[in-house]
């Protein structure tokens, strides 16, 4: 009888279960559910850039995901399980009672926005995170130095400021701010106290200012000088944090039934997508880890005494331990890379909608089929066809050197421009940018042998990641899962349940190999190695002259 | 009974003519005609930028449109025609035997193409017009300095060296390399000796370094240094040049027949498209007129000994007369206008034509509302919205201080763009090179109070002429005619005849009016010049960095 464990992701739109067989990682079932409030659009405002989720769709979720993976399976599978672990999107924090409780599973706060789970990607907190830039800047200690050197907007002090300012209520009611992958191992292993949450290593450090350097969170009278209200919320914070090889618990008797699986079926920490979908992919020394969907994000490790010491600047952060345990874990990320290419289709969309005279699903069908055919357009110039020059930020820079101000620009365009060559600069655009980023890496002394794409582009477009190879001169593999994330809990879950020593034993056993690589070619990189010092020209001319601060 | 004269416009794809009242400038009657052979894609080369006409075409055009307008009058009109004007385009010369006649009319010559009128567009000759720079260079006396201080690869001396080097058995047979606006009154006065055809001011001057400064052309020894074949051609040149108010002859027996005109109607001396137009327009001292098309011709005139003896750099050309006799006519343009609404509607033809299952006539029939539909919804946008910077310089730039190695950029670019936002950007970038052209000519101390708009954009595009006034903040005035330059041949061909003692009288009697005028906006002013110091900073940045020779 084997043993198996059950890796769980918690995406933008949804949730996915997957239930692996822990000796070899093979996948035997897997479930996906899309979050039903979110769906309909509830609890968000676009114009303002709100976007929350209800707890009740995480619920809701796990719990149909989980039983429906392990319906698939042989019914004596369920028997086998021991263990779960979990990735979520993050920074995704919550308001809790002091039981631990989500303000919005609460009658009276069922329906307020800031009592639900802020997703990542909400921006309401801009002028919440700028006071937390001053306030590192006239601090002693610069407790960002570690997240890149600007406290985002995105993250988790910023929200919990924003949202306690814009809601009496909410900052009356609220004893912690929990992360959502802190709170889903919480719920199904019963804890019942908003102090007992186990906090997560790399939500902490990325999102959070932890770092042991300074003995784990900024001091109360750092948070106090910003606003009182978050003295209250460090007050709450225990001052350890966990990897996510690590057990919180095993599962309480009341999920335990409702699953069908055993009280003794160990959880594991919880940790960020990106994060957990590196070590599914396989990260290892020397190997960058590209999450490349709509926007990237790029991973390495390092093991400490080497680089893994010194502060990387320019980059979204370094955390002890937060992709691997026991090595320094670094993300970067390009802020759009597949948005790039729905922006253009988006604007190729404008004929078809306008004046086609199509309609319905012939229209949707007619704008479904843009990508495709500009790609295989595009595929057929050549390399840096005609002299375009494009830069990729469109949504601004994340790495190396977040600018949120800096905006997309093609240049080169002449009489004889057409959608396929200005698609095809784009797509090299997209390419410098991830370059930059690993020259980034690489100068500040971070080796990459080899580099590994995961998500949605990475398996659906070769003519991109082709030119990702010619730009960057490097071979890359592509992960032989689109479950990389799922797959990588799986592994946190094998290794907390005791089935390996360490992660990187689980890595060796159960990844899934590669469905293919891409091998550089020598004349398009020269070609493009000519374009790449223009594209880094233009970018930092129109960083200058037009979107200065 | 009313005096009449006939203005003839040659373009590059069709010879107009309008029967003109010479007292008012009313028009009785006018007449088109496409250039057969041409029209058919003869004796051209796109892949070359080859361009040549057949003397053939033009003379069947010149018959037809005569003829043709003249039988839509009341049959006396005829009888009291006294002049007849011409304009064409240029540089556009021939080759001509000993008797004047070009020499693709000569059987042995008729299908050679360097035989045939070089269309100004034909780019054949660029390393030629580099040796004339080089030659320029080198000499003590620089005679490119009044026609912008760069021989242009579309000029007279360029195209001569470019064919007699490319055709030896022209080379053995030429006489003379005359103008377009030369060869048509010589061909109606019935001139029979190359020696004979007078020359134009307006095209020797602008184009082929004629200038009083160095006593008309500059020396043989010049051009033998060059290349003895052009020694040739400057040895057949006669040192005078005519201005377009002074008559060539009168009507020869044998097309005063073939018209059933008088041989008294007096033939005034042709000039280019542009300058005419400009005096058609109603151009006059501190009056900027624009010609804008596909590219613009920007016309001021000045008086000689305020700023008309300087020489203006960074422009096209200043040429004592070639507008106004006795003034000092200057020429710039932008290589691009409406070419750039052109480019970004060929981009947007992309889905229609791949993607939306339309064929013949509705697919064309959607192609041609990309532009109307895009003005529309463009309008209705904020001045500068969203951020977008753009250039305008898809075909190179003309002035201010040529550089055809520039190209068009568009920045701003973000997850929010749309093509109506692009389209608006791209209407402010052809704005913001308008004003360069005119913020050009008043900081070299010529004086603009007004601007009178020519040309089909100017009637056509409210939008853009709008635009236009708000980003240079000056009316302008738009002429109550699409025949501009015939009218201006016209008034030409009165001056000729002796009804008006100078051109300028018939101006003032002979005008058009205007159709319209577009006030500038203060608020969107204010936007624009901000928007302006970007575009300026984003050209000369892209110029450095991106297209450095």
């Amino acid at each position: 009888m084997g043993k198996y464990v059950i890796g769980i992701d918690f995406g933008s739109d949804s949730a996915r279960a997957v239930v692996v067989n822990a000796e070899d990682g093979a996948v035997l079932a897997s479930s996906v559910k899309n979050y039903t409030r979110w769906s309909r659009g509830l609890y968000c405002d676009p114009g303002l850039n709100q976007w929350r989720q209800h707890p009740k769709d995480y619920l809701e979720a796990l719990e149909f995901i989980i039983r429906d993976s392990l319906s698939k399976c042989d019914p004596k599978v369920a028997s086998g399980v021991v263990g779960i672990g979990f990735d979520t999107t993050g920074s995704t924090p919550c308001f809790t009672d002091a039981e631990g409780t989500p303000l919005s599973l609460l009658p009276e706060f069922e329906d307020n926005p800031d009592a639900m789970f802020i997703l990542w990607k909400d921006h309401t907190s801009v002028r919440e995170a700028a006071e937390i830039n001053t306030a590192c800047s006239c601090s002693d200690v610069d407790y960002s130095k570690y997240v890149g050197g600007i406290y985002d907007c995105e993250w988790y002090w910023a929200k919990a400021l924003h949202a306690l300012r814009h809601s009496p209520q909410v900052a009356a009611r609220a004893e912690a701010f929990v992360e959502c992958c802190e709170w889903l191992p919480a719920v199904l292993t019963g804890v019942r106290s908003a102090g007992a949450i186990v906090r997560s290593r790399c939500a902490k450090g990325h999102k959070a200012m932890w770092n042991a350097e300074w003995g784990g969170y900024p001091p109360r009278e750092f948070f106090a000088g910003i606003d009182p209200l978050l003295a209250k919320i460090r007050d709450s914070l225990p001052d350890g944090t966990l990897t996510a090889d690590r057990p919180v618990g095993t599962l309480c008797p009341q999920w335990a039934e409702k699953l069908g699986l055993s009280t003794s079926v160990v959880v594991s920490e919880g940790a960020l997508d990106c994060h957990v979908g590196a070590v599914g992919a396989g990260i290892r020394e020397k190997t960058l880890v590209r999450v490349i969907g709509t926007s990237t994000c790029d991973m390495i490790v390092a093991p400490y005494g080497e680089v893994g010491d010194k502060c990387v600047p320019g980059i979204c952060g370094q955390v002890d331990g937060s992709i691997i345990p026991g090595m320094i874990g670094f993300e970067a990320g390009q802020s759009s890379f597949g948005d790039v290419y729905a922006m253009f289709c988006k604007l190729m969309e404008w004929p078809l909608r306008n004046l086609s005279g199509l309609e319905g699903e012939a229209l949707e069908k007619a704008c479904s089929r843009i990508l495709p055919a500009l790609t295989a357009e595009a595929q057929k110039l050549p390399a840096g066809g005609d002299g375009m020059v494009s830069t990729d930020w469109i949504n601004g820079r994340r790495s190396p050197y977040v600018n949120p101000s800096v905006k997309g620009t093609v240049s080169g365009l002449t009489l004889s421009a057409t959608a396929p060559k200005l698609f095809r600069s784009l797509v090299e655009a997209t390419a410098f940018g991830s370059k930059a980023i690993a020259d980034k890496y690489v100068a500040e002394g971070l080796e990459i042998d080899e580099v590994i794409g995961i998500g949605g582009i990475a398996l659906k477009n070769p003519f991109v990641m082709q030119t990702m190879a010619d730009v960057m001169g490097k071979t890359i593999k592509v992960c032989n899962t689109d479950q990389a994330c799922a797959l990588g809990a799986a592994m946190f879950a094998a290794t907390a349940a005791g089935l390996y020593s360490k992660v990187e034993d689980a890595v060796e056993a159960m990844n899934s190999g590669f469905a293919g690589e891409y091998l550089p070619d020598a004349e398009r990189g020269a070609v493009y190695a000519g374009l790449y010092e223009k594209y880094t020209a233009l970018g930092r001319l129109t960083e200058d002259a037009l979107y200065a601060e």
